[in-house]
């Protein structure tokens, strides 16, 4: 059994500057800089920015050939608008656009970006999933 | 500006069945399934599974090869004892061993593994980070 929870989301990435400088240009504010390191909090998790080579070692098998792209971390919004104006400001802070933003086959509205380092970001207002008013979500009892 | 946050980590997976038997075993009990998509409550934000084929198509770039690994999804504890007896779960539901948990530099006790699709877990203790009684992590002031 392990708790099903997620705690830390750490994006490997190639230059801790140039990646702290894009999510400081998305208005995210670092709750602590290590150094080697930087922490956002994130409601009740963190996500951390952290060498490839050093988050390689970390994990054991610091040969591997690190990918990236197999995970989407999505951003919801209350309104189409909102997901509308949170790519522009993406896209102005220097990602790279996947996908604009649409109306989608399930019923919402998504649009994808990736990070310089190639993380895949969504940003999405899905009307069947309203948000709490702090921002996080619990799914709708089926 | 985008909110400094997340509300839905999704990981692509070649075979969804196997992807659910694999978090099955964990203990993790869906809160929909959705055929083709199966989701997870975790606290303020929700884990989805989801075809990678899939996920490259609705990430506007279906001839991407996904990878995965330049990002490590953590589970903290609040003991040692804890993180060994949850990496023992993973290892038994079938889970690649990449670093058995050991004391680390920083002050420490981790662990990491693979899923089956290459997604890449930490199991850790921080001493210095402790956890709120909900299990979510809010950074210590410094």
């Amino acid at each position: 059994m392990t708790p099903q929870r997620v705690t830390l989301i750490t994006l490997g990435v190639a230059d801790l500057d140039r990646a702290k400088a894009f999510y400081g240009a998305l208005g995210w504010i670092p709750t602590a800089d290590e150094g080697a390191v930087v922490f956002y909090q994130l409601g009740g998790l963190v996500l951390g920015l952290f060498g490839r080579a050093a988050l390689a070692r970390d994990q054991g098998r610091p040969d591997a050939s690190l990918g990236t792209g197999a995970m989407t971390l999505a951003q919801n919004f209350g309104t189409e608008a909102a997901v509308d104006i949170a790519y522009a400001a993406a896209i102005k802070a220097g990602a790279t656009a996947l996908k604009a933003p649409e109306k989608v086959f399930w019923g919402g509205y998504s649009g994808y970006y990736a990070d310089p380092d190639g993380h895949v970001w969504e940003l999405a207002h899905n009307p069947f999933w309203p948000l709490n008013p702090d921002g996080s979500l619990t799914l709708p009892k089926t």
